[in-house]
């Protein structure tokens, strides 16, 4: 009768580790994502062991709740912004997005082939290097709240294009070290396919929603709304994996849509329950994906920082350059809004692992580095942020937030 | 990138059956949850087989999401219930209770012992007719917005004390099936445990909340009152399973003392998009159960058809005679509350086949007829509550529940 037990038990200490972490990271003026991914390390396999490695493994219940979480925070980002405001800022999110992944990659497969790779696995190497992960990004400028600034808009519309690239640069990387020639036409296949996706959805679900939210009062059930919203978010988010993009694009795009409806502030309010039972689940899980013990040396800890900085420093260039346009604060902002890597180079490097590509060592370095680059970020953002002008006057518009 | 693809799709499917489901049952006049249940069985394996029997065993991802679900149902049930209404009915909850428990068991002794089985096995097949299952119930009663009559107060004040009781009666059987002596002393020791845990949580939970509801005010976080409830409900959902007793009894208990603080209404209202995402897991997934080819015999369906008899009438009888001061209506309203038994007659089944106590067609039986129970009851409940005055004045009181 019991053998839920168990899990229970892990359940509870994740989500008592979360707002313990968090309210830690508050009291010491540092965003709670932050606190979130450290209490995940510190109960993780690498100190506490309350959790075991098996248990976060992908396809595990707490992985499945953890990207339950994540896609319930892209999707209530995507309640906050509107495609009209993502049109404004087009321009630069395409060039952020572009030069945030070429950078990277470019640095990345350098670095790779400066520690002795060929250059074949250094380019796969470098496909770590490349993908944002949006939600941590995402957390901290709702935390902040500060969706509605020009450079969160860049921040999401740049993650989207981000993913797409990405997902096509980890294509041609896998065709191209599994001996295979590169197929010109799949690829642009792909490409068409993922472009063809976020297109449609976006725009497309925009101008229906716009002229037929009466149909989401339609039913009986008194959460209908709710429900049949929510379940467009997994079926999108469900979809977009099927395009080869992540899942929290599809989450993003249903709430975007979802953000041109009448019941918008209702939905929103609605969905901070789900976001504040489940999100803890996707930073706790994250931290706890840090595996200190490989770390344990000299050597080790400088390939790390090595790592780290090409990652930050790239990206950062990447933002920078593609944001300029906004002015030199602003595209700060932007370029630090890209740095995390979060769980994607964690996935990225696992495929490599897989491949045969990475040592354990190279494998525990990414990922520290994605984690890492996943824990620094956020109190630069927040302190750029909070210092910062707006840089225009949309910023003050008044939310209506419900608390 | 994208292990996350099968799983997602699973959970899309399993949220819009649920969505599909509800919404046919309530244009049929039935409650939403058979609907769902219903919908469960279509998509389970027995029918399209879109969900795999490995997809839904104990521990898997969407076990782990159902077991949350029917947690945070009950949690939501207690936070509508308070310790002094259930003070108020607690000789007939009593009473329901161990008449609800012996009725059954004997009844269901005498059957197997008819149908052959020893009389130490019969003891074994008779615990799976024991045991009710909250969950469907309270849904049914918060469904029709009935959960302060008092005759559901004496329902899920005699489902604690009916898991309690269900819980050494399944020590006892297994115990003898084991071959042990019974020890008096351990079950003793067992059963203070779960009437300590119950009462010093119950009573002492109580008395505390209406002391201090002040400091769920105290932290940073604007969630910090939903979050820290939350935590209390997955700590005593945990607990009680280490007293031997099912997860939905702490989960209850932590809404019952919440129900005391302050921001019970605040609670109430932000706990109904939790349940709206899910719930629906809960009773999907105890549809997919079902398995129909077992049954697909004139034999096994007569045989199911004399179980599922046994187990309604014996439970009637018991949860009736034990209500039977709140006058004959009422009594009988008790009576069928008591009858589903949901999950909790599949686990012990699933105990029994693994003891190899029961055969392949006699687990399919009780686990059919577990689930049968479960179909038939809310129908006759709502149909019963529609057309019954209530017993008592408060069920007219106005119920500040938030939509």
């Amino acid at each position: 009768m019991h053998h839920a037990s168990d899990i229970l038990l892990t359940i509870f200490i994740i989500f008592i580790a979360a707002q313990i972490g968090a309210e830690i990271a508050q009291r010491l003026k540092l965003p709670g994502v932050v606190g979130e991914i450290a209490a995940g390390c510190v109960v993780g396999p690498s100190i506490l062991g309350w959790l075991q490695p098996a248990q976060i493994i992908p396809g595990s219940p707490l992985d499945v709740l953890a990207e339950l979480g994540v896609v319930l925070l892209l999707f209530s980002v995507g309640l906050e912004t509107r495609l009209d405001d993502l049109k404004k800022v087009g321009k630069s999110a395409v060039l952020v997005g572009v030069l945030g992944v070429l950078l990277p990659f470019g640095a990345g497969a350098l670095w790779a082939h400066g520690e002795g790779f060929a250059w074949v696995k250094s380019l796969f190497v470098a496909a770590a290097f490349v993908a944002t992960s949006a939600g941590i990004t995402a957390r901290v400028l709702q935390e902040l709240g500060v969706l509605q600034r020009t450079e969160s808009r860049v921040i999401l519309g740049a993650a989207v294009i981000d993913d797409i690239l990405a997902m096509l640069l980890l294509g041609v990387v896998s065709s191209l070290q599994g001996g295979g020639s590169l197929d010109v036409y799949s690829l642009l296949l792909t490409l068409g396919g993922a472009i063809g996706f976020v297109a449609v959805i976006g725009w497309g679900g925009t101008k229906v929603m716009r002229r037929q939210s009466g149909w989401l009062e339609a039913p009986i059930s008194p959460h209908s709304a709710l429900t049949l919203v929510l379940a467009l978010c997994l079926g999108l988010a469900w979809l977009s994996t099927r395009f080869g993009l992540a899942a929290i694009i599809g989450a993003f795009l249903a709430g975007m849509i979802a953000s041109e409806t009448r019941q918008r502030d209702e939905l929103e309010h609605k969905t901070l329950p789900l976001l504040a039972f489940l999100t803890p689940f996707f930073f706790v899980i994250t931290g706890a994906k840090i595996n200190l013990a490989e770390l344990a040396s000299g050597q080790a800890l400088l390939m790390l920082l090595v790592v780290t900085l090409v990652a930050i420093a790239s990206k950062l260039a990447g933002g920078f350059l593609g944001a300029l346009s906004l002015g030199k604060r602003s595209a700060t902002i932007v370029g630090f809004g890209m740095v995390p890597r979060g769980e994607v180079g964690v996935v990225i490097a696992s495929l490599g692992l897989a491949a045969g590509v990475f040592s354990d060592r190279i494998y525990a370095i990414i990922v520290a580095m994605s984690l890492l680059t996943a824990m620094v970020t956020p109190p630069i953002l927040a302190w750029l942020l909070r210092h910062a002008a707006p840089a225009d006057a949309s910023a003050d518009s008044a939310r209506e937030s419900g608390q």
